[in-house]
C-alpha cells in the first residue's frame, strides 16, 4: 500500500495456534493476547483511569459502546467535546463496537430490515434507527482507535437457513460500512485523529464474522469478509446462549484461518478459563464485561477459582481475595473486611472487586503472553486450570 | 507528668485567635488546624484510601462511626481481625466518636437513663444498650488513635433547665468514660497499640463541652470537663438546628476559653466557611460529612462557589469543576463529563466529586495554615469569603 495503514500488526511468538505480537494503534503500541475492559458509558464502571492505568493493572485499551454512548449523553455533546478521548480524559487506546450486538438484543423492541434497525431507546423510549452509515458516523465523532463494522448477530439456535440469510445481511452491511467509512476519513470526521508516527493516523476498522453455530456459514462469512477487506477481524455472535463446545468448535475452526498477518477478535467472550481456550485457538483480543458486572454483584475471579465475598465463612477471613495476586486491593484488604462493605452496602466493595478481577484478567493475560513467548503456553494452561478446578473451597 | 502522653499539641504560630500547630499522634504528625473526612463503616464513602493518601488530598486522619462499626461488622469482627486499622487497612491515624450523638439523633427509637440509652439498631430493630463503659470498650477494640468520650448531644432548642440536665449528665459520663479509658488502657484492652516514639502508644482521649446556646452552662460544662481531664476538648452540640449566629456566639466564647495547650475540635461542622470562621475563633480540628455526603448527591464545593452537577448549563462545559483546583479529577475530568456520570448513575459520578470535594476542603485547611504561619490569616478569610460569594454563576 502506499496510503500507510491505521494499524499495524506484528506476530512476535507461537505456540501451536497460540501466538503472541504487538498490535500497534496510533494512540500506543499493545501487547497480544489482550484483555480489554469494557467501558460502556465512557466510564469502566466503578473504577478510575487511574486504576487502570495504574502498574497492577495497566489496560492498554478500553472499549466503548456506540449504542449508550448515542443515546446518551448523544453524539452533540461528544462532538462539543472533541471525541471520546478528549470528552472522557481516557488517552489511551480505545475500540468502539457498532451498536448491532445492543440493539439486536432488545429482541422485540427492535425491527431489522435491509436498510437498518429500527428501535426504541431504553433510555427514554423514543423511537431511533441504526444502520451502517448512522454506526460509521457516530464512532467517527467518538473518534475511537478501532471501529466495528455495523453487523447482524445470528441468533444462538438459528437454523441453517435463517442464518445464512444473516450472514448475507451482515456482508451486505460490512460493505455499506466499509464505504461509508472511507468517506468520513476522507472528510476528516473522525475526532480522534492523531499524527501518529508511521501510522496514517486515521481510525482503524474491523470485519466482524456471524454465522452462528453453522461452521459452512462461519466459513462462508469469513471469506466474505476478508474480501471487502479490514484492518482486523472478530469473531461475533458467540456465548449468546450456544453451548460452550459450540462456541469452541467455532473458535477452533475459523480463527487458524483469518489472516494470519492481522488481529483477530473474539467479542464479549468469556472466563478466564476462556480466554485461556481460545488463545489456544489462535485468538488475539478479548472483551467481556464478567470482571467488573461480577465484581459489583460480589463475585471475585481468583486463581483458586470463583469466590463471592458474602459468604458467611470470609467473616473473620484475614486472607486477601487471591493470595497470589498482588493487585493494590489484595495487598491491603482481607476478604473479612471486602465482606463487610458488600454487606454494609459501601461503594468500596464494588470498586474493590473490580479492581481485583480486573487485575487477575490483565495479569492472566500478561503469564499467556509470557508463556508463549517462552514456548510453556501448554504447560500454562494445563496449570491455570487445574489450579482453577481443583480447589473445591469455594 | 511522669507517665508519657498518649498525644502532644504544639501552637507553632497564631494570628489572633486563628491558630495552627503540630498534634503528634501515635500514627504520626498532624498539621492544624485538620479537616477530618468522615469514614462511618471503616471506608470514606466512594474514595480510596490510595487516594486519600495521595498527594493532591493527603488526608493525615479519619473518622470513624462507634455506633455504626459496633453494629455492623460487629465488635467480635473487628476484634477477631485486630482492630479497625488492622480490619480496614487504614494505617494513618483514627479519631472515633462515641456513638453518643448517633444514639441520641434516633429521637423516639431511643431512652435515655442514667446508666445509659437504650435503643434499637438501625441494621435489624434488635434492643441495644450503649453507655460510657460500653463506648470506651467499643472503641478499645476498634484502636483508634483518638477516643471521645460518651456524651448526650442536648437539642439545639432545649431551655435552660433541660440543658442544665442535660450538662450535668454529660459531666458525669464524661467521669464515667475517663475511669473505664483508664482502666481498659491498663489492661491492654487497646487493640490499636503501637511502640509510638516519646508518646505512651496508647490511645487518647478528648472530652466535649455540651450547653446548647446558652453560654453560661457552656462555660460550666467546659470547666467541668477540664477539671476531669482530657488529652483534647471538642465542642459538641452545634449544627444541631440551631441558628449560624448562635453556633459562632457558642464558638466565640469557648474556643479561647479552652486549655491553649490542647487541641479544639468542632464536632461535625461545617461548610468551607464555617470551618474558616471557626479557624477565626481558635478551633483546631474538624469533621464533617458535607464534602463525601453532597458529592455523591452531585454537589461540588468550588473556590467560587457550590454547583450542581446535573445543571443542563454544564452539558457541554469542557472546563473542570473548579478551575483554582489542582485535583486527580479536576486535572482530568471536564464538567460535561462529570454530569454525563451522574446522569447515567455512574460509580465514577460520586467518586470524582467526593474526590474534588475532599480535595477542597483539605486544600482550604492547607491554605488556612499557611496564612496563619504568614500571618496572612485575616486576608485569606476575606478574600476566602469573597470569592465563595461574589460569584452568581452557579
Amino acid at each position: 500500500m502506499s496510503q500507510p495503514e491505521a494499524l499495524r500488526f506484528e506476530v512476535t511468538a507461537q505456540n501451536g495456534e497460540a501466538r503472541t505480537g504487538l498490535l500497534t494503534t496510533r494512540r500506543g503500541v499493545i501487547e497480544t493476547p489482550v484483555f480489554m475492559p469494557v467501558g460502556t458509558a465512557g466510564t469502566v464502571k466503578a473504577i478510575r483511569f487511574e486504576e487502570l492505568e495504574g502498574s497492577d493493572l495497566d489496560a492498554k485499551i478500553i472499549l466503548g459502546n456506540t449504542y449508550h454512548l448515542w443515546l446518551r449523553p448523544g453524539v452533540e455533546t461528544i462532538k462539543a467535546c472533541g471525541g471520546l478521548h478528549r470528552f472522557s480524559g481516557w488517552n489511551r487506546a480505545l475500540l468502539t463496537d457498532s451498536g448491532g450486538f445492543q440493539v439486536w438484543s432488545l429482541g422485540n423492541l427492535r425491527k431489522i430490515s435491509e436498510e437498518g434497525t429500527e428501535f426504541r431507546s431504553h433510555v427514554d423510549g423514543s423511537l431511533q434507527f441504526l444502520s451502517p452509515e448512522v454506526s460509521m458516523e457516530v464512532q467517527a465523532t467518538l473518534g475511537s482507535d478501532i471501529v466495528m463494522v455495523f453487523d447482524e448477530c445470528t441468533a444462538g439456535d438459528a437454523d441453517h437457513e435463517q442464518t445464512e440469510k444473516s450472514v448475507g445481511l451482515t456482508a451486505r452491511w460490512a460493505k455499506r460500512s466499509r464505504k461509508a467509512f472511507d468517506r468520513l476519513q476522507e472528510v476528516g470526521a473522525d475526532l480522534g485523529r492523531t499524527d501518529a508516527q508511521e501510522l496514517s493516523g486515521n481510525q482503524a476498522l474491523f470485519g466482524i464474522v456471524q454465522g452462528a453455530g453453522h461452521l459452512d456459514l462461519r466459513r462462508s462469512s469469513l471469506e466474505q469478509t476478508v474480501e471487502i477487506g479490514f484492518d482486523g477481524y472478530a469473531i461475533g455472535g458467540l456465548s449468546v446462549g450456544e453451548e460452550k463446545s459450540v462456541m469452541f468448535d467455532v473458535i477452533g475452526e475459523l480463527a487458524p484461518q483469518m489472516p494470519p498477518d492481522r488481529p483477530r477478535y473474539l467479542m464479549g467472550v468469556g472466563t478466564p478459563e476462556d480466554l485461556i481456550e481460545a488463545v489456544a485457538r489462535g485468538v488475539d483480543m478479548f472483551d467481556c464485561v464478567l470482571p467488573t458486572r461480577n465484581g459489583r454483584t460480589g463475585q471475585a475471579f481468583t486463581s483458586a477459582g470463583k469466590l463471592n465475598i458474602k459468604n458467611a465463612r470470609f467473616a473473620h477471613d484475614p486472607r486477601p481475595l487471591d493470595e497470589s495476586c498482588g493487585c493494590l486491593v489484595c495487598r491491603r484488604h482481607s476478604r473479612a473486611y471486602l465482606r463487610h462493605l458488600y454487606l454494609a452496602g459501601e461503594m468500596l466493595a464494588s470498586i474493590s472487586l473490580t479492581h481485583h478481577n480486573l487485575a487477575f484478567f490483565l495479569d492472566t493475560m500478561r503469564g499467556v503472553r509470557q508463556s508463549i513467548r517462552s514456548r510453556d503456553f501448554p504447560k500454562f494452561r494445563r496449570e491455570f486450570t487445574e489450579r482453577l478446578t481443583a480447589n473445591g473451597e469455594y
